[in-house]
């Protein structure tokens, strides 16, 4: 299949750009002397999975149980699950565990370590659980210096005979790092991630809980931080793709940009300076990350289906399967003549993640111009 | 299955109150003389679509081939596909007319119309197009009194012998009911579409041009209008679940709102009054439709299972699969013992077209407690 073939809308990676992300952070993992650990929750797609991991990445991070399944499935074994787990959901890790999946859950409570414990205990089952740290305020976890970090410690541990759960590790996730633009913040903030997130272990050693990962990262702090003094390993996610919100954080340049809706014009409001685009929010997501950054790329960035920006063409609303395509810097009452209908844009994301949710394939562009369909998954 | 039993997140359909709002709409339609033809971009889901049928529908809109081909092999055979046809989707309505599919494209420029034609001629159809008319300046569509609706119209009609395309009607669709909130308002809106589009359908019919249906509406206008005169369809989609946006438009209460999120709490954090929960925005979708409406639900408001509203109580930040909720109105310090881990709530969405369009399926609890599975669709 080639670029012209493809019917829009459809989700276009740039493939080259994609392994140039992946080989960057990666260089910079081993340089930094940690594991790396993508998340895979960005792309839910094996074939990017696939070349993270032959690009040196140690195991993977997933946002739901239906992903490590999959991914199991595929091959690969060593798996975080990176949200809060509760009792509801323990069946299903404990058939991943039980088919041989190296599945690790995390908590932040008693309550939810408790459940572990004791569902274990009940199914004989050695759970590996690893505790959140809430380094930054932004979500969930466990401050490093609350006192119940260590009761959480001990009801993991045990007296460290199998009793259904064991703790294998410490993580934290600074995502307040998207809401910064300026390298010295974000080099502050990864100290700050690694920091917390070493402190919290220590206090748990010092207690005789043994607690071997201590597991950090985001992909702003990732690419920011300056050491990982203490620090196992390093989680991160869009940064295959990258988008307009880790533009304007200041991590990548549009022409790192990976991921592209592949759109085509179907009509004019010539009086307005309007392109009628055949993707909407269903396309492109609701996401409107960039709009509170210092460029509010509305829905979008357009380009040419090389990946060149057109500059000012953004788009500036979106329904359902209609986009709004306008030149916000210079109104253009010739957009039917320099767009005309049936034109293909290439529309850059404010966010990967969500942009990638709404396709059942993404379509990848290699080197040598062919397209390959990569089946990605969604739902729980 | 009964609703303990379903894994969270989940997108839970109250199919009683989605049989009364079904029910609400077509006696409207039925008493203001029309034909009603749903929108099912909404559910994208057969058994909804069968439901409306079953209460007097005839024939359905769809936003994408893909719904036209699904919902055609579930037997409906009478599909309008309201987005315009640009020339690169010709070969998959063909696809679909010749299987026996009655399919209707819109258009809104000549270009587009004389794509149509052509490509009918080269293939021996004659495809039935309706021309998008736009009465309220929001997206698409040719003003009625513009000079290009009659070249429009006379390159479809022809000379009234098969030539590739034939006129079959006028279509609008006031989606700017949706920044409005005032029975008045609405009810001029609702006028507007409808004198718009019988502005246009009585030019093109004055310069000899036969197109037999006049179609308009948005869920709030047909609900909002006071008479109907010279339109024979309606088009509506949202109605069927309604939700928090619809409610703020106020053509519905919350007790209307037939589509919620089952979620799970899994942490909290005491300090700031959050409880986490297992739905961020990729179980709501980025909706943030209310953030500009009289009352703003942020990312959607919380109720006990049985659709009560927790008054006050609201998901106030979303991660990709974490959703914070927090009591916008008393902060609640004690969240974490009046919602403790494990318990689940129902989050009411902004928009029920963007958070069903998350979910590979929909659980459907029954007047009598049991819970169904219906298939949803998605993609292009």
């Amino acid at each position: 299949m080639t670029l012209d073939q493809i019917e829009t809308p459809a989700a276009l990676i740039n493939q080259p750009r994609m392994e140039r992300n992946i080989v960057r952070m990666q260089s910079r993992m081993d340089m930094l002397g940690v594991a790396f650990r993508p998340h895979v929750k960005t792309t839910k797609c094996v074939e990017v999975a696939q070349a993270q991991r032959g690009a040196g990445a140690r195991g993977i991070t997933v946002s739901t149980l239906k992903e490590a399944e999959q991914f199991f499935a595929a091959g690969f074994r060593d798996i975080l699950y990176a949200v809060g787990i509760v009792a509801s959901k323990l069946p299903r890790a404990l058939a991943l565990r039980r088919a041989g999946c190296d599945l690790k859950l995390i908590v932040d409570n008693l309550e939810a370590a408790q459940a572990v414990a004791e569902f274990g205990r009940a199914h004989g089952e050695d759970f590996e659980v690893w505790i959140e740290i809430d380094t930054d305020g932004h979500r969930s976890g466990v401050q490093p210096d609350e006192s119940r970090l260590l009761d959480i410690g001990r009801m993991l541990h045990g007296n460290g005979e199998p009793h259904g759960a064991r703790l294998g590790g410490v993580m934290t996730h600074a995502g307040s790092s998207y809401d910064l633009n300026t390298p010295d913040a974000l080099a502050a903030l990864a100290e700050q991630e690694r920091a917390g997130c070493v402190r919290a272990v220590g206090r748990l050693r010092d207690a005789g809980l043994p607690c071997d990962v201590v597991s950090v990262g985001s992909t702003p702090t990732a690419l920011a931080a300056q050491h990982l003094e203490g620090v196992t390993e390093v989680r991160a996610g869009v940064y295959v793709f990258f988008d307009l919100v880790m533009r304007n954080v200041g991590v990548c340049t549009t022409g790192d940009l990976a991921l592209g809706v592949l759109t085509t014009v179907i009509g004019h409001q010539v009086d307005k300076g309007w392109a009628i685009l055949d993707a909407g929010w269903m396309a492109m997501s609701r996401d409107r990350g960039t709009a509170k950054q210092t460029q509010d790329y509305g829905y979008g960035q357009a380009c040419t289906l090389d990946g060149a920006p057109l500059d000012g063409y953004m788009l500036t609303g979106a329904n359902q399967e209609h986009g709004i395509l306008a030149n916000v810097e210079h109104p253009d009452r010739d957009i039917s003549v320099h767009l005309p209908v049936g034109t293909r844009l290439l529309i850059l994301p404010n966010h990967a993640c969500a942009t990638g949710a709404q396709f059942p394939v993404y379509h990848a562009l290699l080197e040598d111009g062919e397209v390959v369909v990569w089946e990605r998954f969604y739902g729980w």
